[in-house]
């Protein structure tokens, strides 16, 4: 069987795009792979972002990313899950790519030209980033990556690297295919500007373990269908971001019963929103008090990462040994 | 007291303009500085170079590196002497600085510029040489560096990262000082066409350990002065490469004899030479004597490498244990 790996950026608090884009889907894969689904914080790629970064923040967002993750039900007891910075072979392997990667083709990733583009020094840690992500990847020799269409390129490099390693030191890796999470580009941001998102601040994104009157207040004034401007206008529920969210949190009667009546006027808007928010309710509270009770016992988290890495050098280290058998490294 | 960090490149067999520049040097410094001088067979950086590191060659060059060092007097029991690939903390550094340095400065080093011009596909290793150059000096916190006059440039590029992470994470790192190994640029290659250097071929160079009838064949046909044509024609040492070696190899009696009866036809080239191999024998004898002895015990070799990488481990694991925390990671 083969292996998923997924790194998790630890940006901050995870808001609903990201749970019914990814985590979601991490638990389910998590179901399937178990111990050989790989869940890694990424906080070296974190670096490569300074402004990211702050060393006041980091170890407390990684903290808080596996209790994220744990709350909506990745079990650390199930699955491979462990920091980055925790199993030093990802930055072994990467340097060995490194050396076979062309400056050009690093150059020419679309998401460090975007990222790059309004910068006045730009840091090398963003041109390597790929060749960290390929380590990332080919160091559990992962058939299976679960990840955003923006990193599309980035794993095409991480086959064109398997590839390259293969021949020139023998058949190694696999070449890992990408599984797109495509929920998460549905999902619009609460203000109503586009997608929802961290980069947009606070105001687009609901956190899974934002405080539910919190959520209400956003939910309250965001806006519905624009033309619906009295009560007793019909709505269209398809150009209205509250029944999007319907579509995720509420159960198919509740979904059935706004699509008409929301058209025939039957519904008013606050009252949209107040189902809505039982649906929220139901599906956020068991993850916040899950989380309350992981925070309140961080010992447990600190232990199942401290687990978890030692779980991913075992995989990790077979590979690591047949690679520097085939480069070449003198083996006392 | 500081320490001092040299990394010897695993390409080939020593010269004798390797030996006087730099070998000489590590022992002296060994000398004085016991266990804190560090002597790294730099096998990460020849990997930038896929001509020079062909798998089936690496690691026999890495361990007859060993053996030359070792031969020429560099006691591993009394300094560190380790394979820079059996301390994967020098990988873990180097990502870090990769992410504190900027794209510029590494495109704007000359000996990327000079390595790079003729390629038309760069290897990012090229390019990152220098981050992780930084790292294999800072790992050890050295504060003295012996290099050749070409690496001025990466040592100020490595202060220049020391400052800067001083900066962003608290002071950590002391600004290593260059010292440099002069001796070497001045040593002419036996075929009279500059200096004595690996990448011009053998017949530039003398090995420390090559045979001495071969060593013979190539002083035997080597040019001296070339105003110099018949047995009687006075000679002017001063132009002759022999008599450069004469000032390596010979005892002051003999250097001056050559030096007064040159000049007066007193002596002819073929005795000259003559001379300087008594000289050469003397001091490569031992040297070769040792080295066919390392060679015939490679367990003495291999212990004492695991042995270096170990003692190398115990110095990096308290600095990396420091910057781990002051980057931010989480510690569990
Ligand atoms: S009733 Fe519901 S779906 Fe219709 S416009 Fe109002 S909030 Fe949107
Ligand atoms: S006698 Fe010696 S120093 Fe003088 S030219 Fe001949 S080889 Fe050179």
């Amino acid at each position: 069987m083969s292996r998923v790996f997924s790194g998790i950026q630890p940006t901050g608090e995870p808001h609903i795009g990201n749970y019914f884009g990814a985590m979601r889907n991490y638990v389910r894969l998590g179901e399937q792979y178990g111990k050989q689904s790989l869940y890694c914080v990424v906080d070296l790629h974190a670096i490569t972002n300074p402004a990211a970064s702050d060393p006041r923040y980091l170890a407390a967002r990684t903290f808080d990313m596996a209790v994220a993750n744990f709350a909506v039900g990745l079990d650390p007891s199930q699955v491979t899950f462990f920091v980055q910075s925790h199993v030093p072979e990802h930055q072994e392997l990467a340097w060995i790519f490194t050396c076979l990667t062309p400056v050009g083709e690093l150059e020419r990733m679309t998401q460090y030209k975007d990222k790059t583009a309004q910068l006045e020094s730009v840091p090398a840690g963003l041109l390597m980033y790929p060749a960290l992500m390929a380590a990332d990847i080919l160091l559990y020799k992962a058939g299976v990556v679960p990840v955003g269409e923006d990193q599309t390129q980035h794993i095409e490099l991480t086959r064109e690297i398997a590839r390259k390693f293969n021949h020139h030191f023998g058949e190694t890796f696999p070449e890992p295919q990408a599984v797109y999470n495509k929920e998460a580009l549905r999902i619009p941001g609460v203000d109503g500007h586009g997608k929802m998102s961290k980069s947009k601040g606070e105001t687009s994104t609901l956190g899974i373990l934002e405080p539910l009157d919190s959520v209400w207040q956003k939910l309250r004034v965001a806006p519905t269908d624009p033309a619906r401007v009295r009560r007793t206008d019909p709505g269209n529920p398809d150009v209205c971001l509250i029944f999007d969210y319907h579509k995720l949190f509420s159960d198919l009667p509740t979904i059935e019963l706004v699509n008409v009546e929301c058209r025939r006027a039957g519904i008013g808007c606050v009252d949209c929103k107040k189902k809505l928010m039982e649906g929220v309710t139901a599906h956020l509270t068991p993850i916040q008090e899950r989380a309350e009770e992981l925070r309140a016992d961080p010992s447990y988290v600190r232990d199942a990462l401290a687990q978890g890495a030692q779980e991913a050098r075992a995989i990790a280290a077979p590979v690591m040994e047949e690679v520097r058998e085939k480069v070449g490294f003198l083996k006392v």
